[in-house]
């Protein structure tokens, strides 16, 4: 079976000789004119791999489908305009289910100020899918690529990691009193302002969002940028509730931070001597803190580091977190 | 069970303060500069519903998938330039069909001249979908719309009519020697220079593509458009090989031509006093006829006329053909 990674190679393979660049970030760019650019992405999202109806109510379920488109658009800088739903609807759901999800998505996309100007709906032999795709606007020379990162940068990430892991692994096992990890994982917020103002900086050299956890991410960008990197395994301080869910849950706290997925934070590389400039602003326009979680480097891809060591990257039970 | 029409419809309403137009034309169309436009259609095309691996090699999938959504483009009266590949992989799909597919479906590309430049790829928790997104572009004054149609218009089609449901059938029923019925229905081709050729013609006011056949998309256009149509029954002549193939397959020939769906032909109003011209023309650039099949009207939706008369559009035996 070819993975993802492995498909996407092959048409890279396929196109190359007729300049296609597009294929592998999270968005494909056209032109529109001399000094800006349309960029498109597009999702499929499967009922059961990517979200469960016993969890997602219509509003819920939504929101994450814009969302994640969102925040593709979001991590190459851009500002979303336009979005096509295509629905592939299964006999067995409800009308009722089926008007609340247009409903709350119509209006989403009001909220978010992308217009909902076309798409496709079929019936489904099988699950529920949606598929968007979601077209952002952007100054050409204000887009942001996973493949700009250089050695010797610092990597920085705007948002929580691991949170919807958590409220995913609490909606799965029932449990209430969760409910900013569960929001995270129904509701996930893309970082549109934050990426646009990401875009705007020059200082930032490559950008990537979260959405398959971050050592899987920062892994492909690495790879896309042809650098290694070192996440320093102290930077990765989880909050104290984020501990005291980890506990309740039967989780290990940093391995939740560097595989869970679909927390849709960004991932920025940028120039060591800039960075706290950079910081700086980002707090004070966004009311919160980006987490500095390691650096770039030109070997290997990506290692995890803990004073100055080495250590091995291998799923670990939880009680081995205070050991490292 | 919301039908797509009612979930175009519910859009429509849901967006219709913000000035959504695009929403129920087969493409949806975003600004590039003063005098184009690019235009966007997606699909979602559902292992056993809209293919069965059964009848489907990965070429003919893939040849499907790309004209399929061609077509779309073709009816604004577009150029298709670009094209995202989404895809759902279930477990048991064969790497050897998905590597066929991937390669042929870049083959594809190339060879129609369109840009793959990205997608989405993902498991599948159930059937095979593959979701397309091309975007095409053109001069906007060229675009043509379903909803321009205009009372006392002539009515023509190119292509044939009721090939691919024949062709369905024939795989359905396993029948061989059906090869220009079947080659129809696995391999239509979207016929992206009569679209573009009839998005120049100022007499031509509005299109569509015959995804579902020739009764339910002139209805489309109809509604969209506010008019009525008459079908002059005996302007529908099937071929000879046509009609014997009906007979093997006990079809009705008519029926077949009014609601067999799939063969990718393209439908136009225009006006009357240039229907000589443009359909002299069309013969003698692309080497096929249009087929002049009625008119639009002020009233009603589309009426099956004979000898002046209406007659009831209802599913008939085949035996009844003759009877008409």
């Amino acid at each position: 079976m070819l993975d993802e990674q492995d498909i996407i190679r092959r048409l890279q393979q396929a196109t190359s000789h007729i300049g296609v660049t597009g294929i592998g970030d999270d968005a494909a760019v056209i032109p529109l004119n001399e000094t800006e650019s349309y960029v498109i992405t597009k999702d499929l999202l499967v009922e059961d791999l990517h979200f469960s109806l016993a969890y997602f109510d219509p509003e819920s379920l939504a929101h994450k489908a814009l969302h994640v488109n969102l925040s593709d658009i979001a991590a190459m800088g851009t500002l979303p305009c336009y979005v096509l739903l295509g629905i592939a609807i299964p006999s067995l759901l409800s009308e009722k289910f089926l008007h609340s999800f247009l409903d709350h998505f119509s209006r989403l996309c009001q909220k978010n100020n992308v217009h909902l100007i076309g798409g496709d709906t079929t019936a489904s032999s099988g699950k529920l899918i949606i598929s968007l795709t979601v077209i952002g606007r952007a100054v050409t020379s204000q887009l942001k690529f996973r493949n700009r990162a250089q050695p010797n940068e610092l990597i920085a990430v705007a948002g929580n990691m691991g949170y919807a892991h958590l409220g995913l692994k609490a909606l799965e096992e029932g449990m209430s009193d969760f409910e900013a990890f569960t929001s995270t994982s129904l509701r996930p917020m893309a970082r549109v302002k934050e990426g646009l103002w990401f875009g705007a900086q020059s200082a930032v050299s490559s950008m990537i969002d979260l959405s398959d956890g971050l050592h899987i991410d920062l892994s492909r960008l690495c790879t896309a940028s042809k650098v290694g990197s070192e996440i320093l395994v102290n930077s990765l301080i989880p909050s104290s509730e984020f501990l005291d869910a980890c506990i309740r849950l039967h989780l290990d706290p940093l391995e939740s931070m560097l595989i869970g997925g679909e927390d849709y934070g960004l991932l920025v590389t940028l120039k060591a001597d800039e960075y706290e400039s950079i910081a700086h602003r980002f707090e004070e326009l966004f009311g919160y803190q980006l987490t500095l979680i390691g650096k770039t480097t030109d070997t290997g891809v990506v290692k995890l580091m803990k004073n100055n060591r080495e250590i091995p990257f291998v799923y670990r039970a939880f009680s081995h977190f205070g050991e490292l």
